[in-house]
Order: structure tokens, then C-alpha cells, then sequence
């Protein structure tokens, strides 16, 4: 047992005394309640994700990438509806106050957080089992929210940035497969510290019929927009899934689509399946492609068109004679999928 | 391991389809993020709280009563800065999905937040130890939120309710203390299903100068506003303290101060440094008392000044005959207090 005062210290840790806060923060850390102020006239985008060890990272992963992918994952839940960072909440279970472990966790968090301009507002420290609850809080123009269910049979489909890479590092971690360096350590830097796609998302508000953010696989969250939408989509793997890939493995292309075995068929399903990457997949109608871009320039993001909704249910992955591909895609395996899931 | 759907399934627990929500969340549960429209020109009032199994509560208790509880600690945040509930978010980590468990947590969680039409508009859930984490957002008028740092040197000090009940059920349920019944099962109550001031808080806006929930015992927490504020405090314990003492124990009043051996020290250091009763501690000028009084009526809770904020630092406690008691208050054993912090 530590001594009383251990865990107020921890709170010390994190008030960064002497940081200034936006104006919009009323007050932050150190009373019951933080206040703020939302700027009149706009809506507020809230979502929480919780980090548990073992499930969404390696119980020896670095605190100071752990800091960073803890807000990640949040800011991109932001990305996804279009909304601008306000403040976040960190609630915080840890097994012991060590000093070094929460000086490179609130490291990383904080220059995440400094980076977007959303500062920690209020929270909660306590003992036991490691795990990480962040709640982030945004701001959007009403009726501006980019929403999962605004896709219409029509739009294209795209994704920003490239698709598979956590994935691929995942597998590498549990000595499934092997990358050789530096794309190992670059693939690892992607599943343990992504880049919310925060200045895109805004970007693409008026322009975007409907997002989400890939946490759980192009294919899932693709699906969660379609569901949600009441549609269908087609995917070109030939061209499409070729462009999104890592380059570390993006030569799956040039071989055959055996999806059964070989090293073709696993990298297809690190892009259509793979979670973690938290890149936005979003629709629009295919005369905005001229927006699409700008928004991709105007937030220095890339952006790849992969595929196309149609009426109908469920994803067809279409391959370079333009027939459905066959794949067991469902039942690739996932860190995150199969242990939780967004209210 | 469970099957990739089962926690898919728990969300659909929580989504309560059908349930009306109020206008102000203009979308619930089912995107990546939860949209709300904040009233115009308020401020907005957030707390997070996480409960962690055998330090927040024994690993055998009811998970209705845990439902209760995990969101009353939270209102309770929202109750000592007079904010007015507008909804929350659920992080929940739990070991399996046990149906069950489930439901009874749910509707623990629910009922309570019906009571305070406090909507559950996001969150997650996952697989781990058992933790529960809510963040909680609240709207008050801007410059009327009840903060800690208000008070000033002349005020009463008053308190909601009855303290120590919360306090003596933990000892009683560690083997330390024992109670008749139905004091026992009344007690236990008060731990497990706290009420929190909710309705009192807002109505002391503009009448209290600070104020804070007792989470971590009244002295811990009337010491929270004292140095936010910079200021003393005196507590009268023969009088004050008798009347806001649980009557099952209020029998110490009439025995002699002695604080290193028998049932009346004990009882005395439930009232001052048990915490878990969720009651309001605040200061108010003694001009205002009437006004307080009618807070106090206007929200059908019973409130006790129990003494006055002082100039320098610290709480003194005076006996019957106006002298200071000595107690080794610091050491009292709590649930709570060495084990987490707020931020």
C-alpha cells in the first residue's frame, strides 16, 4: 500500500501547473467539476473509449506511447463526426504510482494533446488494474456532423492515408509474420501511436455524406456506415486496396488472389480487415471529388477512392476481373474486435 | 473467450431502443460520437469518476446497487457545483457478459439516471478486470457554479443530511463495528445506493459561496474548500455534529471525548472523516440563513450548520466546552481516500 498522498501526487502530476488553457476552459483540474464554455450556437461531440492491458495493448508497451494512443483513439472518434477538439476527461487505474511510468504517459498524452489543442480538463486517479478511460469532448456547427448513416447508393468511397499496417504490426508482435526493418518499426509506430485524421474530418464537413473512423477494420466500420445507411458497397481490390496498402507489403497486388493460403491473401486482409489504423473511411457523391480533394489538401491528408455504394446489403470485394472476391474475411483476427465494442 | 458478438450485444443492452431521449441529445448511442446541443448561453459542468472492484466496493456487491452507485458519485460532482444534469457516458470493463449481472446493473444505472433525467448518450465497453467509468455533463448559468474556492471568513458552514452512515456500514461490513438492524441494513444503504444532492445544489446558486460533495470524509472535503479559499474553519462537534450524525450512533454525544479508546471517538470520526455519504458541504454568509433555509426546503433536503469559516488554515473541532478536541483524524481508515483522487 502506498501512502495516502501517493495518488494526490499523481493528480499534481497532471494538473501542469502554470500551462495556459484555452479561454473556453472555465476551470479545469482541482475543483468537483470542470467548466466550460461552448462557443454559442455549436453542438458538442462526445465519445469515450477505455484502454484495458492485454486487450487494447502489450502490458509492456511504453507509457509514452500508451499517453498518446489513449487520446488517439478518442480524437479520432472526433475526426469521424467532423468536430473540433474542446477538452478531454482521463479517469485512470493504475497498480502503483511509479513516477517514471507517469511522467512518459503524461508526456505522450500531453503533446498529443497540444498538438490539437484539447486540453485536459478533469479526471479521476485510482488503484488497481491498469486502465485507461478517456472522454473527449468537441464542438460542430448543427447538422454539420459527418454521421454513419448519411451514405446514399451512388457515392463514392474512400479512406484516407494507408490501411493495414497496425494490423500487420500486430501479427508481428505475436510472431505471426515478420516485416524487416525499418517498415517493422514503422508499422509498430502506427499501431501503437495513430494519427487521428482531426483537420480532415473538419474538412470534410458539407462535403462528406457520411464517416467513421477504422478502429476495428475497413471492412467493419465500412459496414457500420452501410448498416447504419441502409445500403451496400462495392470495393476494387485491384486498384483500390493496391493504393491504401503499406508499401512494406503492398506486392500482395502483383501475385494471385489465393485467399486461402499464402502471403497475398493475409495482406488483403490486413488492409479490408485489419483494425487500429484510425484513418477515416467516409462517402460522397461523386461530384464533390473535386471537394474531396481540397479537403485532402487543405488537411495535408491522403486520400484514396476504393469503391462505390450501392443498393442493397453487405460489402462485395471485387477483384481484377471484376468478380467477387471469396474470403473468410470475418473471421480474421483482431485485438480489438472481439473484446469490445462502442455504445 | 467469448464470441466477437457477445459485447456487441451488451451495447445493445445499454441502447434502450424505444426509450425517448430528451431534445437537447441530438444523437444517442450508435455513432462514433454522441451529439448534444448545449442550451444556449450556459456553461458546462463535467466530471469523470472510475470505480474499481475491492477498492470502490466489494467484489460481491449487487451490480443494481453498483449501477447506483457508479452514476450517483458522479451527480454528486455535478450537485456540489450546482450544475443541472444533461447526461453521461459508460466505460465499462467487465471479466465475461453475464446477462444477469447486466440487467441488474443497467436498471440500478437507469433508475437513477431517469430520476435526474440524465440520459446515457455514449461509451464503451470491454473486455478486463471489472472498472466502471462515467463522465458526466451538466449545464449551469455562467459565474453561478459553486466552487470550492468561494468561501470567505465569517461564513457558516453547513452540511446536507447525515454523515457517518456510509462510514459505519464499511466497518460493519469489514468486521470492524456492528449495528442492529434495521440501522445495519439502513447504513449499508447509504454506502451502496448514496442520493446525491442534486436538486440542493442548483438551488444554492447564488446563495452558498462554495461548496463540495463529502466523498472523503467531511474534514478532507470542507478542507478542499478551505484551501482552495484560503481560509480556517471551527467546527462545533457538541452541537453540530450531534445533529447530523446518524441517530444509531448519535449516542456518543453524551459520553466523554475520549478519542483513543471507546464507541464515542469512533463514532465522532464517522461523522468527521467517513466518507461515501455524498452529502454537500458549504459556506454561506449568516445573512443569508433564510435564504438557505428555503434551498433547503425548495429542494426537500435537510441541512444543519455545523459551524464558521475563520481566518488562516485548517479545521479546528471544539468540544462542549468550547475547547479544541485532539483527534488522529488523519488516520481514520477510508475506503477511498488512499486510493484515488480527483483530477
Amino acid at each position: 500500500m502506498s501512502s495516502p498522498g501517493e495518488f494526490e501526487l499523481i493528480a499534481q502530476y497532471f494538473a501542469r501547473a502554470g500551462h495556459p488553457l484555452p479561454t473556453r476552459v472555465v476551470l479545469g483540474i482541482g475543483d468537483d467539476c470542470a467548466l466550460l464554455q461552448p462557443t454559442p450556437g455549436m453542438q458538442w461531440a462526445i465519445s469515450s473509449d477505455m484502454l484495458v492491458s492485454g486487450r487494447h495493448f502489450f502490458p509492456d508497451v511504453s507509457s509514452r506511447t500508451l499517453g498518446h494512443k489513449a487520446l488517439a483513439v478518442n480524437l479520432s472518434d472526433l475526426a469521424a463526426c467532423g468536430a473540433k477538439p474542446v477538452g478531454f476527461t482521463l479517469a485512470l487505474s493504475l497498480p502503483d504510482a511509479d513516477a517514471d511510468w507517469l511522467r512518459e504517459f503524461s508526456q505522450g498524452l500531453f503533446t498529443l494533446a497540444d498538438a490539437h489543442d484539447c486540453p485536459l480538463v478533469g479526471g479521476d486517479t485510482t488503484r488497481g488494474p491498469l486502465n485507461i478511460c478517456i472522454t473527449v469532448f468537441g464542438e460542430v456547427p448543427p447538422g454539420q456532423a459527418l454521421l454513419r448513416s448519411g451514405a446514399r447508393a451512388g457515392d463514392d468511397i474512400w479512406v484516407s492515408g494507408t490501411l493495414g499496417d497496425a494490423a500487420q504490426a500486430l501479427h508481428c508482435l505475436w510472431g505471426r509474420d515478420e516485416l524487416p526493418e525499418p517498415e517493422k518499426t514503422r508499422a509498430r509506430q502506427r499501431l501503437e501511436q495513430p494519427s487521428p485524421r482531426v483537420a480532415l474530418g473538419q474538412a470534410l464537413r458539407g462535403v462528406a455524406h457520411a464517416a467513421a473512423d477504422v478502429s476495428d477494420g475497413l471492412l467493419g466500420d465500412l459496414g457500420h456506415i452501410l448498416k447504419a445507411s441502409g445500403t451496400g458497397a462495392e470495393l476494387q481490390a485491384d486498384v483500390a486496396i493496391t493504393l491504401i496498402a503499406n508499401c512494406a507489403y503492398s506486392n500482395w497486388a502483383s501475385g494471385t488472389f489465393d485467399l486461402k493460403t499464402g502471403h497475398q491473401a493475409r495482406d488483403l486482409r490486413y488492409v479490408l480487415c485489419g483494425g487500429d489504423d484510425y484513418e477515416l473511411v467516409f462517402t460522397a457523391l461523386p461530384a464533390r471529388r473535386e471537394a474531396v480533394a481540397a479537403a485532402a489538401a487543405q488537411s495535408q491528408t491522403p486520400v484514396t477512392r476504393i469503391g462505390r455504394v450501392v443498393a442493397g446489403t453487405g460489402v462485395r470485394v471485387l477483384g481484377p476481373d471484376g468478380q467477387p472476391l471469396q474470403g473468410d474475411w470475418a473471421s480474421f483476427d483482431h485485438f480489438k474486435a472481439a473484446t469490445g465494442s462502442g455504445l
